[in-house]
């Protein structure tokens, strides 16, 4: 199962109410976010998120209300005590950035892997996850994400006890390794596994105007999560203009895309209440929410 | 009369109750900032400061405490229509350092004054203020600051009239420049004015171990602002190995100085009440005052 959270919900600015866009999730112990804009830190803690946990960072973009708080993140994870590595993943041009705002977070007590997303490395595996990326339409180079996650079958314990297998070989058995008893007997995996699990797959997608791509990318995903800077009909053209979605565009893209859930997020500083425009948005696609700071849940069983 | 305000007062990063250390001054509707950390464009806003009258950026040193919020600042500045430019001024390589993080924050319809004080350019003269800077003792280059607000002399409207001045010649007059009257009486300033007034002086010095030349520096100032990274004097030669002070350290540099008052700043995430020492500083120097985010006063009649 994977717990996943948008610590922050804002577009353009950090707000007193209303952090940066972002997205946190876990996965056996490990953790990813999405995108650092300032004050992503903070709000990691306040939605009780694991700082110490992080291991990856994917970055969708380079302007300043996604990645801005790079610098102090860098830093607070080494005062934190981390000494594991941290991957960075993002557009071409990744390395320089990074760099660039390292100038003020520089001699960290962890090594920085960066994975510039272009070319034949689109696409990468890191921690039993598959992640997949896209070129979305912003302006500046912007990729949008997909995380797949590979579960284990399901381990029927009831059949590992009539062939007598002792509890020491479950685990081994369970990720895909055959065993030998001590009477000789050599158990084989299918033999107490019972069948597959679905993988789960969450989909990330800012900022961009609302390209068709989006819903094969994000086809079927069990979260998607997508950005939209008004609710207002009225915003649309502006929007379209500038590299944003309103509402109802994000609505009928998770409708195209047979997605499980959508949740809204990257709002406009300018929207106070996004919440007024959740109806409008389920009646194009029902299983719609208007993110918030902190808002959470859990996936897969 | 100046108006100073401390948006922020942590020290390393920024919480979600202390965002981290800056000052903010107002003279003559133009603005003054030093430092801006992670999160200092929320906390300026929290404490009602007016960004569109900011004029004038001055850094203390390159950590990300003080500096890691500059690209969201330049960019909120734009955003709210800044057309005139932002003077930034700071040590010895300030221009390197904001040209890296304004590799997420290109393309400013202002233009950006640098001034980087080093050698015979330490200090400078703006917007009617003289700006003295001295190198603390922090590990890498850092300055204190001392601003100087001359101001006009007492202007004696009864002498005015005495002399059938009408009230439009006021304004030249209080500026120092003769009148001619439609009588062709010739009027000097002195014959109007109620002599000078004295100066206000501010002085900022974070982040540094107590070095002596501090107490010269901040001389006689009408307010000292002054790092205190802890008040418990248990913590004294840690900070000193660190490059900070403790309180006691703050107050015997204000009382040497015998400056009018002193705000302590800059404290540690670990002191949750820094509160709780104020009485300790106060027995060395009486005039001290804990500072807290958004901390207030006006300088001057």
């Amino acid at each position: 199962m994977v717990e996943v959270c948008l610590p922050g919900t804002g577009g353009m600015l950090p707000l007193e109410n209303r952090w940066t866009a972002s997205c946190w999730g876990e996965f056996q112990g490990t953790a990813i976010l999405i995108d650092c804009g300032e004050g992503t830190q903070i709000a990691l803690k306040k939605a009780g998120c694991k700082l110490s946990r992080l291991e990856l960072l994917l970055i969708t973009h380079f302007h300043a209300d996604h990645i801005a708080g790079l610098p102090g993140l860098l830093l607070t994870l080494g005062n934190y005590g981390k000494k594991t590595p941290l991957t960075i993943a993002g557009p071409a041009g990744l390395g320089q950035v990074v760099a660039s705002l390292m100038t003020i977070a520089p001699n960290l007590p962890y090594p920085i892997v960066l994975k510039e997303l272009d070319g034949e490395t689109r696409d990468f595996d890191l921690f039993g996850i598959h992640f997949a990326s896209m070129h979305l339409q912003h302006g500046i180079p912007c990729l949008g994400y997909r995380l797949t996650l590979k579960r284990k079958p399901i381990f029927n314990p009831d059949k590992a006890k009539e062939l007598g297998v002792p509890l020491h070989y479950y685990k081994t058995l369970h990720a895909g390794q055959p065993v030998v008893l001590d009477n000789g007997n050599r158990i084989l995996p299918y033999m107490v596994l019972d069948g597959e699990r679905r993988p789960i797959s969450i989909c990330y997608c800012t900022d961009t105007q609302p390209i068709e791509e989006i819903s094969s990318f994000a086809h079927g995903a069990d979260l998607f999560v997508c950005e939209g800077m008004y609710g207002d009909e009225a915003m649309s053209e502006k929007m379209q203009e500038k590299g944003h979605m309103i509402f109802s565009d994000s609505a009928r893209l998770a409708q195209r895309a047979e997605v499980k859930q959508l949740w809204l997020t990257h709002f406009s500083p300018a929207m106070k209440e996004p919440e007024q425009y959740l109806d409008a948005a389920m009646s194009i696609f029902e299983h719609t929410a208007v993110g918030y700071d902190g808002i959470r849940t859990t996936l897969g069983p």
